[in-house]
């Protein structure tokens, strides 16, 4: 093995639902050289269900197959595909939700686990999931973020970010309704959104990160006549977290806080939201076909496209690859921080 | 008077609060040939902050001075200055809140509303106010879209819309705290923000608007996982509108309704929104400097710029003139369309 080999971080790359756009997208990534110099791949994923992708995508890219994680562990060089996941003889429906596409992407998502945790693969990059297809497959957390965690045993805090180019946001409440958002929104719940979130852009290689943290309601309550949780819970919190030494900013209004982090010179690295929507709507209006989800928290890097499995063209060739690059150069950039 | 004179609406014009951006932004639309093409202008303000928004602006307009709307009936051509609004004889002190601007701003609003009930105008257009100095002055609503209501004595529903280029959106809920909107999600709400909108959008000279309407939880509730609003009220409300022959879809997850309506063939011509943040952190992000609000629901039509007083550079020049130009001519269509 050379050094620049040695350097390199090992990725464990899962095709998602099979059933959805993640085969194309996956073929699309490895095909591209630049993908290949950057990391050695670990591509955890049934043959047939890998070479699907290729046709679909009209790309291809060479590989080694091997049986058994202990195997891939000896094949280091280029893009290693590790034999899992059960296929149906008919192959899965396009674009409809399944338990047989469910069970395989909790499969192939658990071997990739186990080869992070043996020390085959630094990171994970899964191309998107369908919920409704895990869940009928039996997956009993809400998401994907939490069944990692009970798979890992992993007790801490955790928190799913996105991330569109280098900014970052994490939230305080995120698959709850929206009438329980305000009872969520409490000191510890802030105070970890922040210390989470300014964990994450650390380890990826910002060393000083700057956080924004959005107020709760509208025009920050505009000194509490509506609403009182940016003056009882948001500001002492910020003023906390300062006191820690954390360089934290806020509580923004929620409606302006995105224009403080566009463009060629952002305010800030990352923002703090306190619910789904109020970080969701901007980063999707700010760069929907390149954005980034990262289950954030866990011991290691797991990233994924923010979009999702778009059964709507599924088998067409047309989906964009974008968001899977940015993922994928995100779980090496973090990884190469780590090492 | 000529023909085209006699069909050019009039529009009363007020400065809004003069210790901000206002008395600037006034004199920048009024030195352009086009706003003085477009209608006629009953300017109600003070002649000392009308001189001083040009001296600010670096650029002026001539005016004819009235004392009384009786002569401001006289004198169409025009801008016409109808003398109005105390100021203190030291003048405002710049780039704060205070009673006496305030007042000053109530002042000029109030002969606003006597000129268009009178007949003298077609419709108001006002820079920003400041919502603190009105409340120190007296005023006693929540907004001052309630304020005006309340002067007007209307008793009908009223709503605020926020407008960029042709696209509209109306609230369900607006000035209230976030813990407080999804009990005040009710079928009557959710209808009423799409009556009122599909009816202002036509009144602003769009035949058949199509009305897309958000929903309320993260994914739409992803099926009543986490919230069932969208199932129980805003889902069947949608329904009972398209019964009335309304053009309306959705709900839609709020995180994506707005990659519908952007760019040259958006999808709908308005957006009902459940809460304030979620239609403003959608359309600031899209035209910060380019947005209009919409006193909606009144008799007839009142616009201002949706951004707000800019105390910080308030004096310097450099206030972007943008929306306000966009909200004047706003105003013009609606009035035209209205004839």
């Amino acid at each position: 093995m050379t050094n620049v080999q040695a350097s390199r971080p090992r990725i464990a790359l899962v095709l998602g639902d099979p059933a959805g756009i993640g085969p194309e997208l996956v073929a699309r990534l490895l095909a591209r050289a630049a993908t290949r110099d950057a990391a050695d791949v670990l591509l955890i994923a049934n043959e047939a269900e890998v070479e699907a992708g290729m046709q679909v995508a009209g790309e291809t890219f060479g590989y080694v197959c091997v049986d058994t994680p202990e195997l891939a562990r000896r094949f280091r060089n280029g893009v290693v595909l590790l034999r899992c996941g059960t296929r149906p003889e008919a192959g899965f429906r396009r674009g409809e939700s399944s338990a047989e596409a469910g069970r395989y992407s909790l499969e192939t998502l658990r071997a990739a686990l186990d080869a992070v945790q043996a020390g085959i693969a630094d990171a994970i990059v899964f191309a998107p999931l369908n919920k409704h297809s895990l869940h009928l497959a039996g997956m009993r957390t809400s998401d994907e973020l939490h069944w990692f965690a009970r798979q890992l045993a992993f007790e801490g805090p955790v928190c799913e970010f996105n991330v569109l180019g280098k900014l970052w946001t994490s939230r305080v409440t995120s698959h709850v309704a929206l009438k329980d958002v305000a009872g969520l929104v409490t000191p510890e719940g802030v105070m970890q959104g922040i210390e989470l979130l300014a964990a994450a852009i650390r380890a990826s290689g910002v060393a000083a990160p700057r956080i924004a943290v959005c107020g709760l309601n509208p025009h920050n309550g505009d000194s509490g006549s509506f609403g009182r949780e940016e003056l009882d819970v948001i500001g002492p919190t910020v003023i906390s977290a300062r006191l820690r030494g954390l360089p934290v900013a806020g509580p923004f209004a929620a409606d302006t806080v995105f224009l403080r982090v566009q463009g060629e010179h952002p305010a800030y690295d990352g923002v703090v939201t306190m619910y789904h929507d109020q970080g969701q709507i901007a980063m999707k209006l700010m760069g929907f076909s390149r954005g980034v989800t990262v289950q954030g928290g866990l011991p290691f890097p797991i990233t994924t496209p923010a979009h999702g499995t778009a059964f709507d063209i599924t088998g067409q060739g047309r989906a964009d690859g974008s968001a899977m690059q940015m993922a994928f150069d995100l779980a090496c950039r973090t990884s190469a921080a780590r090492r």
